[in-house]
């Protein structure tokens, strides 16, 4: 075997899987976010796929293969060269034509399925690859966690209607509990944006891990359970103007913070006690459509209790680009008072002004007065200004109510496993995908979009499944069976080892043989960090007619006649 | 099924294997030498992988996989960054780092040995892997004979010496015979030359083939083989020079060819024929070391009966460059007098000089004079010129004397499908690769690098098997193992086929069903042309309780009981 283990964890590795995996000589780094799988981490990962392949045969998918070289044209009908931005990896061929490395297939597959098929009797199809893809993350991480050369198993189902996609939705929903649950993962199903993927309906498959990149909010009563990106702020009930008093500006010197405003404001003997809540905070930012040339600004009003989430911000802005004012900005509209901007400057001056969707008709508000120094109070929306729209911006906090009412929210954190997203008609529109129908006239096809992150799967099950001493895997995937150590130099020893680890291999268990001269003990750790699911020790006790067959993950130890060691690790091994 | 069969060929393609592939809804072009794998190839293409898998485990290699995103540091430390000049796929990355997309892996394997191993008890070791691998190459010809984007099986052997290497070399071999024996391959193992590998012996897989891209030579009476480029050329005796008339230039007016020139020699007067094999021609062509700038002049005398053989000059000049002068340098070098141009006025420049083997001392020439419309008679080797060395550059014909002696040499055409090398110590030189010898010493490991072309073994096999209708695969990667056609639009038919399907399913027979409502002459063809190697056709018998089988290969049909047919395409499959 092909392996030599670590001592020290990598000086780059930050979780527990990457540091295991690399240590226990699953795979190498080559290059930032692009690693080297070894014979064991080979083994894991082809496991895992024929895993998800049985699956997805099981739901009628068929496989396919596209290239990973890919020519820059169907990109660019389709937008995306233009919205991957420096995600992509580009390159040229020796004739200067453009190419890139896939980042997914949404645009072959359609094409694909245009060439092969015409009639409506050719629907619905299902195909899925299993690919290796490329993304050229700006920070890739945690090993194989986010990489960017990664293996993905990604799917596509094409219908003639909307109730044929929901099915075709349904099934790959089926088959990815069905894989992940055999897969023996810890995982949530939350609701989610799309991403770069334009379309709707959309949930993430999240496996449950303090170390995943992902926050997820889930309730503390109902089933409810989200990205954040894609929380829904529950809408009060707008109230009544009638009675609110009239808005007045004051001189708040000093005042450029929520906080200093606050204090100021409660330091005035204005009769009432103010809390951020009670503020409204102006917070600018610039945005820019895919292949636009120009940026344009973009006024986001938010209670002032809370901050804007830059992520939940991105994702309610895509497919455009947001960014931060830089100095510049502010010299090119004199009328944005830093610490005082209000809805009456942004408006009068024609800024997009979208309020959180806490901001209803008849709240009243303190804010900016749009001069420094002033703040205006009791500013009345639906009165005194009205947002142009709403806008899902601001941050969700732990304790907030569910959207579904039931409960408030806790966040956690999760690993992207997999992602099944109801395209619609974006491709098919794209390219034209028809099919001609029953009676004769052309029927544009919607598109289902799965992905499952096979390379990535491997580390988020090492998240969830290890202990100080090493891996512990899932029988399933597991890089092997048996481990078999043989504990001593003694040559009688070692041929007992070598015998039963040759008579479990005829059985058809996979084993594992470490018959290195090393000491028992490098060879006991070194088995606990593998973490093949079942250690059997042939030692002293071989004397004796006993071999020691221990369970990795309980820790529980037997002694066993050797005669019966075979029969015995057998019916271990079938469960 | 997703499958549709084209009637016509596809316009690009040259040779039966890709029209067939491509006709037969095997593969699709998503770019020149880019090709999608569709449902049927992508299983032909993972039956060859299974096979090429089977045999390396068995001779003790372990798989691993390397990422195809590659560095650009390891292939500088070995000079390959810059000696596969345009065939190498380069690109950056969003921060400006240089990568490639891996063509062959020595560098990696070549540094994740000497990562993880460091002592004598370490070795021999033996990996590989089943890989996607790019080259940009100028002309992809062929579908996927020879693509851009391929799939590769690459191993590379590890030993302590030259005996271990040996050894390594000859597993490889053998196992290379055992796989394509296994893949029903008509094919020959011919010496050859290094490519840009560098290093002493090497054999390749030649699938014979009249559309196959290298030209192989093979004696009539020995067993002689070799690729073209490999063919060394036998060396006659030495003559003594005692007797030979001494030089004489003469007027040769209008003679720049060699046919004009004999024709003018013969009509001379001289007292004797010539023929052009009398005759020296002096071939300039100029070299550029890899990473150097300058070219540099080099003269090729060949007997005037020959031409140079590029390839063979490319071969013999490795890894240097070869290019034919333009004017530019005629200009600049006014002793090369075109047409005319002998020994003397290179020798006098300085211009390296080679011959060709068959250029011995005592041998006489009619050669250019170095002045317009003149050449030298009887100029003669060891006595009037002495060249610098010999080179292999003229070209091999039919009837050539075999290098062993045995037979004269005819010409063939192959498909490189494997190649077995033994590289050396090129790559453990640049990577500083050793072992810790039991002596305390470092030794320097020797490797060995081999290959398979797993996508083009497909396309090699579609060009050694098929007829005027199709694909005949044979059975051990066909697509399936039973091709069932229901011929009929009866209802009884229908469900007749269906239910043999579903039971030969059940008995493990791997099979595709035709149930479109296409025409039974349509779905004759479609199964011809698919090329499964069983037929089961479901029509009008089965009222008088007969189906029919037919053999792809053979033709051969016969009715069978319907209540048999299962049991007997059972025995069918399993041969």
């Amino acid at each position: 075997m092909f392996l030599r283990t670590l001592r020290e964890d990598p000086a780059d590795a930050e979780v527990p899987s990457h540091k295991l995996l690399v240590r226990a000589g699953y795979v190498r780094r080559a290059a930032p976010g692009v690693y080297s799988w070894l014979p064991l981490g080979l083994r894991v990962l082809r496991s895992v796929e024929e895993v998800v392949r049985q699956e997805m045969d099981a739901i009628g998918a068929q496989e396919i293969h596209f290239p990973a070289l890919l020519p820059r044209e169907p990109y660019e009908q389709s937008n995306r060269w233009t919205e991957y931005g420096p995600l992509l990896f580009r390159l040229k061929d020796r004739k200067g034509a453009d190419y890139l490395l896939g980042p997914t297939h949404e645009e072959l597959f359609t094409l694909t399925v245009k060439g092969e098929y015409n009639s409506y009797k050719d629907y619905p199809v299902m195909l899925y690859q299993v690919q290796t893809k490329y993304r050229d993350e700006e920070r890739p991480r945690a090993g194989i966690l986010r990489g960017r050369e990664f293996v993905m198993k990604d799917s596509y189902s094409f219908d003639l209607d909307d109730e044929g996609l929901e099915n075709s939705y349904r099934l790959h929903r089926d088959a990815y509990i069905r894989i992940f649950d055999r897969l023996g993962l810890r995982y949530v199903i939350v609701a989610a944006t799309s991403g770069a993927m334009g379309g709707s309906a959309s949930e993430e498959f999240l496996a449950e891990s303090p170390t995943g990149e992902d926050t997820f909010v889930r309730s503390t009563e109902s089933g409810y359970a989200a990205n954040v990106e894609a929380v829904v702020t529950p809408v009060p009930e707008a109230e009544s103007i009638e009675d609110k008093p009239a808005a007045q500006v004051h001189h708040t010197p000093g005042t450029p913070t929520i906080e200093t405003l606050v204090d100021h404001l409660n330091g005035a003997g204005l009769g009432r006690e103010f809390t951020a809540a009670d503020t409204l905070k102006n917070v600018l930012v610039k945005t820019r459509e895919p292949g636009a040339e120009e940026w344009k600004l973009l006024a986001i009003a938010v209670p002032g209790d809370r901050e804007v989430d830059f992520k939940r911000l991105e994702a309610a802005v895509e497919p455009a680009e947001v960014a931060l004012l830089d100095e510049a900005d502010f010299a090119a509209n004199p009328f944005l008072v830093k610490g005082y901007i209000g809805p009456k400057a942004l408006q009068d001056n024609g800024i997009r002004f979208l309020a959180d969707p806490r901001i209803v008709p008849g709240t009243a508000w303190v804010t900016g007065a749009d001069q420094a120094d002033h703040h205006v109070v009791d500013l009345v929306c639906g009165r005194d200004f009205t947002p142009d729209g709403t806008i899902e911006a601001a941050e969700v906090r732990e304790g907030d109510l569910a959207p579904d009412g039931g409960g408030t929210l806790v966040a956690a954190r999760g690993i992207e496993i997999g992602h099944i997203f109801q395209l619609g008609r974006k491709y098919a529109d794209a390219f034209g995908l028809d099919a001609l129908g029953q009676d004769g006239k052309p029927k544009r096809i919607t598109m289902g979009s799965y992905g499952i992150g096979v390379s990535r799967l491997v580390a988020a099950i090492a998240e969830q499944s290890h202990d100080e001493l090493g891996l512990v895997w899932p029988r399933v995937i597991a890089p092997a069976d048996v481990h078999v150590v043989i504990a001593g130099k003694d040559e009688t020893v070692r041929e007992g080892g070598e015998r039963l680890a040759a008579e479990l291999d005829r059985a058809g268990v996979r084993v594992l043989l470490d018959d290195r001269t090393s000491s028992p003990g490098v060879k006991f750790a070194d088995a606990e960090l593998v973490g093949v699911p079942t250690i059997l020790v042939v030692g002293k006790g071989l004397a004796k007619g006993v071999v020691e067959v221990k369970d990795r993950a309980t820790g529980e130890r037997e002694e066993i006649d050797v005669d019966k060691a075979v029969e015995h690790l057998v019916n271990v091994v079938r469960g």
